[in-house]
């Protein structure tokens, strides 16, 4: 399972690099940013997986989310897919920053054209841990994840559809009723079709209603200043699916934060240890 | 002296700001970034400066360098000025990274016709400070100086050539010698025409071979792995002034960094705080 470096730079006495792989799920070339911090010459450690929003790339995250330096001190590796499958000639898959490259939705389509290459469930959740696994000094057995906005919805989706794959879970700002949303609406039409039971399967609140859990504590930040608030985010819906089912959730409102990385810089400490304290234990 | 807020973003408690103002000295819109952390509201606080490199603007740094954090914490404002005037329409001032806009070289331009405009000294020193002191709660002077590459250069000189102006002074991978590199030389002769004189007046060795001095120690990071180092950076030639007058300096080689902000944000935290034991005494 061959990988490219494009890029690898010393930062925290870690590794921050970038690299390339040809994916048979997509099956084209995609890309992540893998920080890994200095104890990794020492043993296997844990992994967080950190899934970006709409527009954004490997490199956001690893950019924007100022992680690196308290991973370093905690020996966490940082995992930062990119969104979708790039340069795929689909008609309609490009231009939209909504959807299609850039906007991969976490999920795997089921029609067509998307469905042969927007396959982002598959790569995500079984053939990058793969690859991760298989060359980098990752126990991935500790493996948590987080995520904004349409990562967010990927973190707290793929979590619960796959129990026992996450020892933690957090997101900032995340989509939580996809089904109820324009965001989520307009993709999940075009991903998915018009099976609106199908959808429910992608769908965080959805998935608490109908018994899906998550063991642990779901951590979420989410600013009051949030332009996408009230039209696209709706906290309050995963609030209430979780008080109704027993979902243990921890939900802030940040006052004066906005949708933006200078938020997500603000808490991502608190993630972190959130993170730390499932994944350090062995 | 009017300016305009470009975006505010709440950010570890404080607020992360762009701005533009037009500016006297070069005649045209200047923008710049400003951090200011939480316990701005209880009282002035003191400033530290931080001045980029060739290629960068004012969000480079405030994007990259992850100084907020401990800013927020210390009760540090940092601002990060744009790199050059821009949109300047003088022919030659456009198309090469290395001169003209975004590689100001924060001096004073004497030569026709970069001179009209081309004035990020007077900027830097004394109008974005007026500004400053004027529209926020900044006790400008406690202000402190660190830049990194061509703003490292920028750091240094503008610290030399102004004694008692900055209280504390450091840089990343600073360009220490520009009389002697190409970066330099390209520069100077186009700003300043062919005076090698006047040259010696905007390079660090040689203002501390003149005489003049700090008050203080300079600290300064550079990373073995520079792919400028040899050709543009030459520490070593800053280290042997220093010890040559009687310049504290700390200069630390990190093993294995280059010249990116990777870099930058793994020591931004000894930066801030060495700013931080100076700026902080009344």
């Amino acid at each position: 399972m061959p990988f490219e470096v494009l890029a690898e730079y010393r930062c925290h006495g870690g590794v921050q690099g970038f690299y390339r792989h040809r994916s048979v799920e997509t099956g084209g070339a995609m890309k992540f940013g893998l920080f890994q911090p200095p104890q990794i010459s020492a043993g296997k450690l844990p992994l967080l997986i950190f899934l970006a929003g709409l527009t954004c790339t490997e490199e956001t995250a690893a950019i924007k989310a100022g992680a690196q330096r308290l991973a370093a001190e905690l020996g966490l590796v940082l995992l930062t897919p990119d969104t979708s499958p790039r340069d795929t000639g689909i008609e309609g898959a490009t231009g939209d920053w909504e959807f299609g490259e850039g906007a991969g939705f976490y999920l795997d389509a089921a029609t067509a054209p998307f469905s042969k290459c927007f396959r982002m469930d598959a790569w995500i959740t079984r053939e990058l841990p793969t690859l991760i696994a298989a060359n980098f000094n990752v126990d991935i057995d500790r493996s948590g994840v987080c995520g904004h906005s349409m990562g967010g919805h990927g973190a707290l989706t793929l979590a619960l559809r796959n129990p026992g794959r996450y020892r933690s879970l957090s997101a900032f700002a995340p989509i939580v009723a996809p089904c109820q949303v324009p965001w989520g609406q307009k993709a999940f039409s075009r991903y998915l079709g018009n099976d609106r039971e199908a959808w429910k399967r992608h769908d965080s609140v959805e998935l608490i209603r109908s018994g899906q859990r998550f063991d642990g504590t779901i951590l979420v930040d989410q600013g009051d200043a949030d332009a996408f608030l009230e039209a696209q985010l709706r906290p309050e819906l995963l609030r209430q699916a979780c008080v109704e089912s027993g979902q243990p959730l921890t939900l802030r409102l940040q006052p004066g934060y906005d949708h933006s990385y200078w938020f997500i810089q603000s808490f991502i400490a608190d993630h972190l240890q959130h993170h730390a304290r499932a994944l350090l234990r062995n």
